[in-house]
């Protein structure tokens, strides 16, 4: 931390401008060796903070680029240090040319992710907000974007700091019964403290509960495409992947062994995977391939069951209860194909025919490209994504959602140590590893600011 | 020139950050709508320009992102004009969203250049300024680099205003002679003239002769690789390009059935062309792969001679003498392969030739990579580049060239027409051509200027 930090922080390749950044105790310092103003004798050392300043970059006496520096001085900076910010001629020769003569000049290659990172060493966020960055970086949908933002501007942490603190008023006052146990004082009133340990389940139950959507957000909706083969499965996944002119790309997920696209519709990612065909057969089980696709079926949120319109109502039934017992809590989306090569008899008995399970039904014909609108729109209210209010915490971090996973449980053993009375010394180890699985999301773990609370409150000068 | 324009100017591409430039008579109020300072009531209308502010880029009550925003007034500014550049997260979602959200509030999608071409229609550069600017964002090499920031800095547009000065004072006497030819006064010394005609041609001459080698350094030195049929020629290419990790890459040049690639040794660039071998039959003329071979070679300034060096010293000698017409004005490098093959004896004899032509001679062995470091000092000292000195103006566009020869040919025409005693109204017409062409590179053509310098100076009331 005592060392000045530079890197290109503009996506690599050549453009108009770059931007190098420039952070720590030195940085003014070594940028004002390498940068000359057009103005006679202004230094960066004495200009003041959020100002732009015109000039060349020199080393020695070889001028490098023209430039436009900003300067940030600690701690109103991105990281809370010294910071400067030279936007330069976007030429890759230039950035590296700047880069080693910022080196040359004392500063150091950053690490990946060391700008945000000393941003968080020095309290200007933190680790939640810091991973918001990340996420905010690589979103690419309007959901995952809005997700990443709130967390970034600290709407989890705020509300996982208003935990913390609700428990710690209650684990200093309990800690504080144990250091006067012989007189049988009881400072935590334990109904109010079961009240606010439900309401504190309460909350992180929904806060993990959250996770599941919050992660559809960020990673795409499940959608598992299956039917029989050459029913028009991957014209289908090519139909709704050219539609809309979205991030699409595979992705190397835990499903190894089938293919995987995400397409954005509407803001919502929605991740597509392909399945081996389903052949009807008795020895279907042991087919490997086939497994799979159940596998894949019961890591869907949303089945898109695709049939051969003209095989008829009854073998579609049949197709469909062949999989049922891996259809619970999924959306199944009947897709009815070839749906041009229908009689009006066969589109009127599909129309009139409701199916077992089945959420919604849709007539299409995947290579005319018909009904695919609808499709999307289905897709979407399926998605259920009305439901993000733009107030509430979403958690989308699998780190976050394992800690609250584990701060759950701890307060969820304060709740049954309650009303089993259990000793205050025994509720306030589980209090404070809820606290301590709390912490470790905001990056503020240390049991240390528990006894400092009950120092600073009651200061009885014991 | 009344809208105001906005574009990413980073390289494209997910980064840490990303700049987003809006510049216009508008540009401060358009950002205005979307911007909120976190500092309440703080306008970007109302800030001191070359200031940085932090804040938040709204969409109505929608949050698009949390960013750095740099304001500049007219006249100083880039462009000239008002202009604000956007400091985001390096999203390509947030930097679209952005892009739009500015394109609703008032702002256009800017063209290719328009901000440059802005800066020069505001007067902030010449033509030849804003064209060195494309130059130094592609500029790959050290010495592409060096020559374009010096066009950019305005060294080839001082010269060519000096140039333009003293053609401008001489037109004006000339002209004004016109005016008085009843009197027959000789305002302009015919002797002073003269000499500055000579002076002009000199200058004129050097800066088109240097851009044989601006075009070299810009687009690479072009370097023959020629050579019998399996003597090691792609080894060798292969060689060249892998011991130095510079920017390789294939272009699409002239000569289009060869393959060219560029490396960059020392800050050069050198562009290796090789070529189909050349076979030692009489019918040699009438291959078209040979003589296209030929074309290699008189385009290029380097020529490596690549030879198997176990053939023998009387082989590589009518191997050379088969050439030798095509070698003029050429670097002849012979390199002479597998020397890992060679006995002593067989060392000493090559050794000791002295070959007709050859200006370099070595002995490598493109396998096993012996003495590729010594080929590299030899191409580097071959390229003469130790010749740019500085201070010198170097022309490496191709518009800047041709229009340097029509200067110079019109120039020429004056120094012959001085030497007939013509009329002044002819000279005149051939300076003023002259004029014509030097101001088309720096775009500043127009005649009104002379008459404008005449009536200034005069001011005879006539």
């Amino acid at each position: 931390m005592n060392t000045t930090i530079c890197a290109i922080s503009t996506a690599s390749g050549q453009g108009a401008i770059a931007v190098i950044r420039v952070s720590g105790p030195q940085a003014i310092e070594i940028c004002d060796k390498v940068f000359v103003s057009t103005i006679p004798n202004k230094k960066l050392s004495i200009v003041k903070p959020n100002t732009v300043h015109y000039g060349s970059i020199f080393d020695g006496k070889q001028l490098i680029d023209e430039v436009l520096v900003s300067v940030f001085k600690a701690p109103h900076s991105f990281t809370g240090e010294n910071s400067v910010e030279i936007a330069c001629h976007g030429s890759q020769y230039i950035q590296q040319q700047i880069l080693q003569l910022l080196v040359k000049n004392g500063a150091e290659l950053a690490q990946a992710g060391e700008f945000t990172m000393r941003a968080f060493s020095n309290g200007k966020m933190d680790l939640s907000q810091a991973e918001a960055i990340i996420d905010l970086i690589t979103a690419s949908s309007a959901a995952s974007h809005k997700i990443a933002l709130q967390q970034m501007r600290g709407g989890f942490s705020n509300e996982l700091v208003k935990l913390r603190d609700d428990l710690l008023t209650f684990v200093s006052l309990i800690e504080l019964e144990l250091d006067f146990s012989e007189e049988e004082v009881e400072f935590a009133n334990r109904a109010q403290l079961k009240e606010l340990i439900q309401g504190i389940i309460a909350k992180l139950s929904r806060l993990a509960d959250s996770f599941s959507l919050g992660n559809a957000i960020k990673n795409g909706i499940p959608v598992a495409i299956v039917g029989e083969t050459n029913v028009g499965k991957s014209t289908l996944l090519n139909l709704l992947l050219n539609e809309e002119k979205a991030i699409v790309s595979d992705i190397h997920g835990t499903t190894r062994d089938s293919i995987e696209d995400t397409v954005v519709i509407n803001g919502i990612t929605f991740r597509f995977i392909d399945t081996a065909g389903i052949r009807q057969t008795t020895d279907v089980v042991e087919n490997l391939g086939i497994k799979r696709t159940y596998l894949i079926i019961e890591q869907a949120e949303i089945v898109l069951f695709l049939v051969d319109a003209t095989k008829g109502v009854d073998i579609i039934k049949s197709q469909i209860l062949h999989i049922k017992e891996l259809l619970q809590g999924k959306k199944l989306v009947l897709v009815c194909n070839k749906s041009d090569l229908l009689t009006s008899t066969q589109l009127k008995a599909l129309g009139d025919t409701d199916f077992d399970l089945v959420n919604n039904k849709i007539l299409i014909s995947a290579s005319l490209g018909t009904n695919s609108e609808q499709l999307q729109k289905i897709l979407i209210d399926s998605a259920h994504m009305s439901e993000i209010n733009d107030q509430e915490v979403i958690v989308s971090n699998v780190r976050h959602y394992e800690a609250l996973v584990k701060a759950l449980a701890a307060i969820k053993r304060v709740e049954a140590g309650l009303k089993d009375n259990i000793a205050g010394d025994l509720l306030s180890q589980d209090i404070r590893e809820c606290m301590f699985y709390l912490g470790e999301i905001t990056g503020s773990i240390g049991t240390e600011e528990v006894l400092g609370s009950i120092f600073s409150r009651f200061c009885i000068g014991k």
